[in-house]
């Protein structure tokens, strides 16, 4: 698989990453996930994406085990991760109520946890996790930079940001923002329209996707149904599975977002990396386009 | 009527378009669209509007039609064509869905085809016709690039385009993108307040307005008999038609659009190309645009 | 209370501004409104809100008679005035539409009628009432342009914009719009999501925010029982009013928007201008948001 440049001459990554979102209800210790992390670089996957608050704040310490047993791993690896987001959990005592903070220190402490939890010494990439209306965009560029110059986070991006959100920040840093992980699939094709990959493909920003099968649903609910069948039959053309059909349909986009895989089983992580080689006709495109929203394009 | 500066010292437009969606239901010889183009001329309007896809792509060619028969009119007339939308009908046997391509190659075989169909040697303006989320800036800006070069196409533009993704095309272009052309009346009166026509204004650039009238439900339908009633009332102060009115509210807007008029019928356009001299008060256009959203401003 | 840098070594305005939308309905001869102003300035108020439009084009007059008592008072106050509407009412005989007006001999006449009922001989600030589909830019950077070198504006503004439509303002003017006054509270936060806050806050420029409590409905309507509930146990941890939490939450905007008091209630005054001083968590400020809309934040 051909790397993604992310950042000219700085910084690529696998044109697939494996997402660690629900790394906790896949009952690995850590010797099984070294072993999984271990298959994916055998598949050409390097690069790995976590957040602080995934598995209610326990997911990186978890990753960080596997870490631990092979020194030499984290060279072969790129790790994203993400900050800003709280809510009450075990982890979080003193949170009561769903809410975010990206305030400078907040952000530098949130960091140098993720790296103590990981058991590294650096971030390759850190997000801001959510559009944040408290954000103040002076505050966070101060946290980046310190960030940056101690070493201890490489690149920094966002996620689920606005264009207007992302150009905010950008306008306050001296280096670029890397990346904007976005929610984009068949079913969720706001971003498509409203701006926001217009202006990531302006910057050349590449985006990365997650829930790009859009969640279970697709492949059982009813609502799905046009969809699903229009995948299956442009799959048979392809000799696709309805995965790769829609992993295809993101990675169609001009924008070139980089989709992250959810997935813990490593011959479904498998089939959905190698949707890299899938070329959808623009009329195969289309057609699911029309199935998923239920109507034609003018 | 005075023309409009669309890029200054190189491309004027009359003050309306004719536009030639319907050409194919008129009836008319080529002979018949000969006089009809002349008759035309006669009122001042020289620029002309098509697409390859009207007529389920044979309009162009009816239009070329006439262009053979006098060699002389290309002189005196501005050809704007659109490509980029694709649908199944007889002369597209292998399209069995809506869909846009807007790939480097298909642009410039779409505009030599255009080129063909029209009898004609150059286009004064290429639109890429609908935003395509498929669409890579860089692949449009390099078949604008050869166009323009070889000398067959003048200038370029878009339609039904958002702000966000005319900057985004315009980012990669070294000459400047010269219209969008815009679904703009009195029932259709989202761009004046989503941005776009702000944007257009700030960029100088002059949208041309489609469906003025706002199709033929504002003639009859139960929907629209208050707009009605006081297009008709505005009316009767200008000694004007409904059609006139509803055409100098799109003509009142600061982005100065280019009213595209949709009719065969010279006599109805001789009526509608008169509203250029109808200048509607501040208190007329509000009252249409009240009775057109059923509430006033705040 | 510190001072807010609205224009750097230019401009400041007191942390919270005296609005007279209402002044009309205080029942207040001169002398009255005279000694609100000067109990407005003991507490450090010395901005002050208003409109041609205000009392139906009569608040201005009734300050004005204030003004006119106190020469001296001029050099503490700052004034900031609207125009562009027009609605049907005693004095505005020939107005039949509710409609907007932004023509470059109208806002010039305007603004000298501001300077008369007023009687000053300067606006601190002129702001243009509504986003005008009509509003041609360069019409109104003249005006201002004029405006400012005849010295009766020093600096202007905008109201209700979109950030579309400030940044094809601000593109014709060699000076800075200095605001937007925005409708801006717990149950009116369009703005934080978006990007016109965002986009302010790009810019370093200090929105004005209108309606901070809400309307009144805040303080009794059924609708907004869980808001109320909300700010209310808030309030306990604080010591603070209702008011006082309401306005805290708009306060706590990295935007910084400067918050309008609509009441002539001298010590409802007092209490809301004391919120500059409440400093809400992220916590409390998310669980308010969340009360609001009904949903927690993603």
């Amino acid at each position: 698989m051909q790397r993604v440049n992310v950042v000219p001459e700085q910084l690529s990554f696998s044109p697939v990453v494996q997402g660690y979102w629900r790394l906790n209800d896949w009952n690995m210790q850590a010797q099984d996930i070294l072993r999984f992390v271990e298959q994916g670089l055998e598949l050409g996957i390097t690069t790995t994406d976590h957040a602080d608050v995934y598995g209610a704040f326990t997911e990186e310490g978890l990753f960080g085990q596997a870490m631990k047993l092979a020194p030499g791993l984290r060279d072969k690896i790129e790790i994203v991760s993400k900050c800003g987001i709280l809510f009450p959990c075990e982890m979080q005592p003193d949170v009561q109520v769903v809410h975010y903070n990206n305030d400078r220190d907040y952000i530098i402490a949130a960091a140098e946890r993720s790296l103590r939890e990981l058991h590294t010494e650096y971030l390759d990439v850190l997000l801001i996790h959510r559009p944040d209306p408290l954000m103040d965009a002076d505050a966070v560029a101060e946290a980046f930079s310190r960030l940056k110059q101690s070493g201890k986070v490489k690149h920094f991006g966002v996620s689920n940001f606005s264009a207007a959100k992302f150009a905010l920040l950008q306008s306050r840093l001296d280096f670029p923002l890397v990346t904007n992980q976005l929610e984009i699939s068949a079913i969720h094709t706001e971003y498509l329209f409203d701006g926001n990959l217009d202006y990531l493909q302006q910057q050349s920003v590449k985006p990365m996707a997650w829930s790009c099968l859009g969640g279970g649903g697709v492949f059982h609910d009813f609502q799905y149904k046009a969809l699903r069948e229009c995948a299956e039959a442009i799959g048979e053309q392809h000799n696709a599975s309805l995965d790769q059909v829609l992993m295809a349909f993101v990675l169609a986009l001009p924008s070139c977002p980089i989709p992250i895989i959810g997935s813990g089983n490593i011959e479904r992580v498998r089939q959905q990396a190698a949707a890299v080689d899938i070329k959808l006709s623009r009329q195969q495109w289309f057609s699911l386009l029309e199935a998923a929203r239920g109507y034609t394009v003018p």
